[in-house]
C-alpha cells in the first residue's frame, strides 16, 4: 500500500464503478468524486484507474470506460470502511510538508483552499472578496482563479464554474516550518470580533482527534458574519491557533513580520508562554499564534447570497501565479 | 465565582436583559435562553435573576421586569467571552459524576438528551421512537415525556410543545464510574452500518478540545439514516466510544451484562487492549467500548420529516420515571 491519500482515491473510485450497473468514464467519475468532496481532475483520475487496472481491480472496456473485477469488489468490501477515516491533521501535516514558498527568492508553493463558484456569479464574488481581503478578514489578498483544467494544477473544474485558489492559514505553519520552527494547528474556531478587533474565540474544535475539518464544521454551521463584522465591527470570523515551543516565539515574530512584505498576514498575535491566548488553551512551554483564516473570504461570498462551494486546506500551488483580485 | 455552568447562564441572562430596550420578564427570558441553547425553565430563570439582583447587576421594576444596571453592563463586557466559551467534556464529566443510578435497587438518575416536539407531532413521533429503538438504534427504549414543567425536573417546556428526554449514551460512562471503573468518552462518529451490523466508524471527532458536542455535529450536518439502516441493514448511525482501562475489561462486562437487564443496551462490542475498535483509535493499556447513541431515536424523527429540536446530553433524570412509549 502506498500514500493514504492514493488509496483513499482508488476506494472512492472503485465503489463510484461499482455502483454502476454500466461501465463508466473517467469524466463521469472526475464528476462523481468531485460530488463526493475529493478535488481531483479527470487526468488524476485516469492515473488513478491505471493502478486500479494493474492490480485487478478493474477492468477497461475499449471507450466505453471501466467495470469493477470480482477481485476488486472483495478489495472494495474489505477497504469499504477502513480507508475512508482519516483524520484531518494527518492531511494538514502532509500539506505543511509540501508548502515550499521561500521568503528570499519569492518562489514556492502555499497551501491554499478551493472553491467553486458559477462562472455568472464570478463579477459578484470577485467584488465580495475584494472588499473582505480588504478589510483583513483573510491570510492573503492573492488568489488563484482557475477556468478550466490546467497542466500545472490537477484541479478538477466542473463545467461552467470557476475555481477560486484562496491561502489557507496552515501556510503559517509551513513557514514557520521552513524557518525552523516547530509547529502544529491546535484549534480552529470561531471568534468574536468587537470594535473591528477580535475579542476572542467563542468556539474552538481541536484538530487532532477529528476526521472532519474544524473550519469546514463552522462553515457548514453558517456560524459567520464577516460582513456584519467588516461594517459593524462586531460579528463572529473563522479563526486557528497554533502552538509553538515558548524559546521560538521571537523567531516566529521575525518570520511573521516578513511575510508581511509578501502579503501573508492575518495574524492576529503571539502569545505568552503557556497562557491562554485569546481564550484558547495553550500548553505549557508553547505559545500560541492565532491567525484569521483563508476561508472568511468565501464565507463572505455566502453570506452575500451567492452559492459557493468550498474544500478547505486542499493543495498546493505556486504562490507567484496567485494575483490580488 | 461558583459552578460555571451557572456563571454562564448569569452571562446570558445579562445579555438578554441587555439587549431588551425595555424591562424583560423571566418567561421571556426563560423563551429566549431557551433559543440560545439552554434548556432551563422559568423557575430557574427566576433563581438566576436573585442571584443577578444581588450582586447589583441588574435592577427589578415591579412586575415589569429587569433592566440592566451600569455595574452588570460592566461585568458583561467583561464576561462576554471568557463565560462562553467551555469544552464539552467539562460538562461531560459533571453529568458523568451527577449520574447514580444503581443496577441493584433500581434508583436514580441516568444521563438524558433533551429534544422538543410540537404537541401535535407527539403521536407521529413516538411511533417512529418505538420503531427505532425496537430496532436496537439505541441504549434504551425508556422514554421521559415532559408535558410542561413539573417541580421534579427544571426543563423549560415552551408553550404547545412537548420534551421528550431519551437515555443518553453518556450514562454508560456514569455506570462504569459508579462500578469502580475509570472512563472517558473519547470520540463520537457515524458508523456504517452493513447487514444490520455496526460495520465500522467514518467519521471521527474527539470529544476533549472541542466546545460543541461531536453528536450534535454530526446531527446538525444530517449525516444519519437511521430509517434505511433499520429497513435496508445498510446506512449511517450515530455512535460514541469510551475508553478503559485494560485490566477492566472483564468487569465492564459484568456491568454491561447487568445493565441490560434494566433496558439499558446499545454497547457494541469490548475492543481488545490497545486495538482499534471498529476503526477508532485506542490508547496502548486501554481498551474501547462503542455504544449507539440515544439521539439516534430522535435522529430518525427528524429524518421522518418531523421537526425536533434536540439538545444533547442534557441533564440527570430519575431512570424510574420514564417508560417505555
Amino acid at each position: 500500500m502506498t500514500d493514504p491519500n492514493v488509496e483513499r482515491k482508488l476506494v472512492e473510485i472503485m465503489r463510484i464503478i461499482s455502483e454502476s450497473d454500466k461501465p463508466v468514464g473517467a469524466r463521469l467519475i472526475a464528476d462523481e468524486m468531485h460530488n463526493r468532496g475529493y478535488a481531483i481532475g479527470e487526468r488524476a483520475v485516469r492515473y488513478h484507474l491505471r493502478i486500479l487496472d494493474e492490480r485487478g481491480f478493474t477492468e477497461k472496456h475499449g471507450y466505453i470506460g471501466r467495470t469493477i473485477t470480482e477481485r476488486g469488489k472483495k478489495e472494495l468490501s474489505d477497504a469499504l470502511v477502513s480507508d475512508r477515516l482519516g483524520f484531518i491533521i494527518t492531511k494538514i501535516e502532509e500539506l505543511i510538508y509540501r508548502t515550499d514558498y521561500d521568503l528570499d527568492s519569492g518562489k514556492g508553493n502555499v497551501i491554499v483552499n478551493i472553491s467553486y463558484i458559477d462562472k455568472d456569479d464570478y463579477d459578484n464574488a470577485a467584488d465580495v472578496i475584494r472588499y473582505a481581503m480588504a478589510h483583513g478578514a483573510s491570510i492573503s489578498p492573492k488568489v488563484g482563479v482557475l477556468e478550466e483544467e490546467s497542466d500545472d494544477y490537477d484541479i478538477y473544474i466542473p463545467e461552467g464554474k470557476i475555481a477560486l485558489a484562496t491561502v489557507c492559514s496552515i501556510t503559517f505553519d509551513g513557514l514557520l516550518l521552513k524557518n525552523g520552527i516547530p509547529t502544529m494547528p491546535a484549534f480552529g474556531g470561531l471568534m468574536q470580533m468587537e470594535n473591528y478587533e477580535p475579542e476572542g474565540f467563542v468556539d474552538l474544535i481541536s484538530y487532532s482527534g477529528t476526521s472532519i475539518d474544524p473550519i469546514k464544521i463552522f462553515l457548514r454551521r453558517k456560524s459567520t458574519s464577516i460582513l456584519k463584522s467588516i461594517d459593524t465591527g462586531s460579528g463572529y470570523m473563522l479563526a486557528n491557533m497554533r502552538e509553538i515551543p515558548a524559546s521560538a516565539a521571537k523567531r516566529a515574530e521575525i518570520v511573521i513580520e516578513r511575510a508581511k512584505k509578501d502579503d501573508i498576514g492575518g495574524n492576529i498575535c503571539i502569545g505568552d508562554s503557556g497562557e491562554d491566548v485569546l481564550y484558547a488553551p495553550v500548553q505549557r512551554g508553547k505559545v500560541g499564534i492565532p491567525v484569521m483564516v483563508g476561508i472568511n473570504a468565501v464565507a463572505a461570498v455566502e453570506e452575500a447570497g451567492i452559492q459557493i462551494d468550498t474544500h478547505p486546506v486542499s493543495t498546493v500551488m505556486e504562490y507567484k501565479k496567485m494575483k490580488i483580485l
